[in-house]
């Protein structure tokens, strides 16, 4: 290999390799009206009094893997966060972390697949940095995204909205990013066909926004799955119980097989593709309907309800019994996004 | 020491241990109205249609050094690049990735340290994240934070309004962030002051651009050093040449001292509290006292002037003779911010 085939300290110093990088290897990719600029900030135009902001790093491992990259989710996790707060995502700044004697090769695959990501949601990279730290400092690359976003005209949601009897909808079959991952690095005998389901939710969530005025609250399902973030929506409140119906809940049957093989639960495994929502039980079946018929998320189902309460999260089991539900405490599985 | 005074890979896994995180380490510093919620990403208010952007990660070497720590680096660092830019500085998301078994105490320090400097720099915390990641696999704490600003009002800055006969002012003496990081790391056996001179510079740049109609460009002179900076000035615009007087710039006597000993280059050292700025020669001299007696940027001082050209940094040394600065290339000293 020779030595400008990797990532050096040098990259890093601000210098003219630092200058050669961008210039080489991100500006081909990235490169837009905005962040062509290259400036210490960019000037980003926003039609609305109503802006969203959110941050996220990303420090999965492998950063390849069945359905994704790291850049991919970089781009997409960020994308999600402002979907389900009911925002249209507009603009990411994206910096790396990139450790000494990564190859570039790599560098440019994940680049591309960011670029490929940001033309899928229709975002915009507007602003950049690159650090390089030393071998054994960072373990290969990690991007951290801000995105920026404009709240959708007349949307208005809130977790503060959510009432008795409102209903809990899932977008589509739970656990499938989170075990994806955890596949790639036991060391496992059987093959499986899971994939993260790594994706953009402004494509379907947008739609879904201007169909339906029920909706109260969204959250997407990433680290601690659905059973964690309903206890934190549930606690939040103190007000309200979740009921859940285990039988109701999506799940890949080769997911379902492999979580029992493992005894995983596929309630606590990340998603990277797939949201809750609150809603009026009124409009609940209609959204349903329309998140299955007109959006493509065949598996969209309601899987619970609202109920007066004080912060707890119950699901029907499919044997007929009662159990609590908590956050996900204990073995965990870092770096899953 | 016990289990819970350390991270645990835990923290990061979204659950129970990364709710406790947040409401003990980070809410009770960094908490205000706009971050409480603990959405997926926070709805902010900006008041312009031109909104800045700005992004940066940093990796600092040590993470506590004279003069500051990378808690307050990650603030100023992000104000100052909206700063130069002309912005109002606003808003800061930040994100954290921890290594597994940091000592609580430390993460505890740097929020502390954060918390203080949003306070000094007038801008809130409005949106974070937190991953955690194994031994090894990151060095003790990085954080990206991004800053969200508003252009102030009929300010108008860029590098295209540069011409010829315009002067140089850079705002106080070179090289001591630089320096100290440098010294800190090294084994040296000289006992110095050498402190970091990161600050914000809102404080100062706010009342000179209210006050000055003749400000065409600034920079703050962070990695590579304010001969990097002027290259890549001069290279973009192509038409230009800069030429600098080596005597007229600031250099604090005991950091030319050792720059001379180690054979080092000011020019070439981070700074994390000064800048550059390109004037019309007609307000320059009036800056320059304004930036010494009402700012108290006492060796504020013009340091060069504009020329037609192409691309090309010259500086007239103190002997009498003339050199080309090109950008900082090879020597390079890592994770300086």
């Amino acid at each position: 290999m020779k030595m400008d085939d990797v990532i050096l300290l040098s990259h890093g110093d601000g210098g003219l390799l630092t200058h050669n990088l961008i210039e080489e290897y991100f500006l081909p990719h990235l490169g837009n009206d905005l962040l062509l600029n290259l400036d210490d900030s960019t000037s980003i135009t926003v039609r609305s009094d109503n802006v969203l902001v959110t941050i996220d790093s990303y420090v999965v491992d492998p950063i390849f893997f069945p359905g994704g990259d790291i850049g991919k989710l970089s781009i997409y996790g960020t994308v999600n966060d402002l979907s389900v707060s009911g925002a249209k995502p507009l603009y990411i700044a994206a910096s790396f972390i990139l450790e000494e004697g990564l190859k570039l090769s790599i560098l440019k695959q994940i680049v591309a697949s960011m670029a490929e990501a940001c033309n899928e949601a229709k975002v915009k990279i507007v602003a950049g940095d690159t650090k390089v730290v030393g071998r054994n400092q960072v373990d290969k690359i990690f991007i951290t995204t801000t995105g920026v976003g404009t709240l959708l005209e007349g949307v208005n949601l809130g977790k503060h909205l959510i009432r008795p009897h409102d209903r809990v909808i899932v977008s589509g079959p739970l656990g499938n990013h989170g075990l994806c991952i955890l596949l790639q690095r036991g060391n496992f005998s059987f093959k499986t066909n899971i994939k993260s389901d790594c994706a953009p939710l402004n494509k379907v969530i947008e739609p879904l926004l201007k169909t339906f005025n029920g909706v109260k609250y969204m959250r997407d399902l990433t680290r601690g799955g659905l059973a964690t973030c309903l206890k934190e929506i549930a606690s939040s409140s103190r007000s309200i119980d979740i009921l859940l119906d285990e039988e109701s809940i999506p799940v890949d049957e080769e997911v379902r097989g492999i979580c029992e093989t493992l005894g995983l639960d596929p309630l606590y495994l990340a998603n990277e593709g797939k949201f809750v929502i609150f809603a009026e039980k009124d409009e609940s079946k209609s959204l349903v309907k329309f998140m299955r018929e007109d959006l493509g998320l065949g598996m969209a189902s309601i899987v619970g309800e609202v109920r007066e309460g004080s912060g707890n999260v119950f699901m029907k089991t499919t044997i007929g019994g009662t159990r609590r539900l908590n956050m996900l405490s204990g073995n965990p599985l870092p770096r899953i996004c």
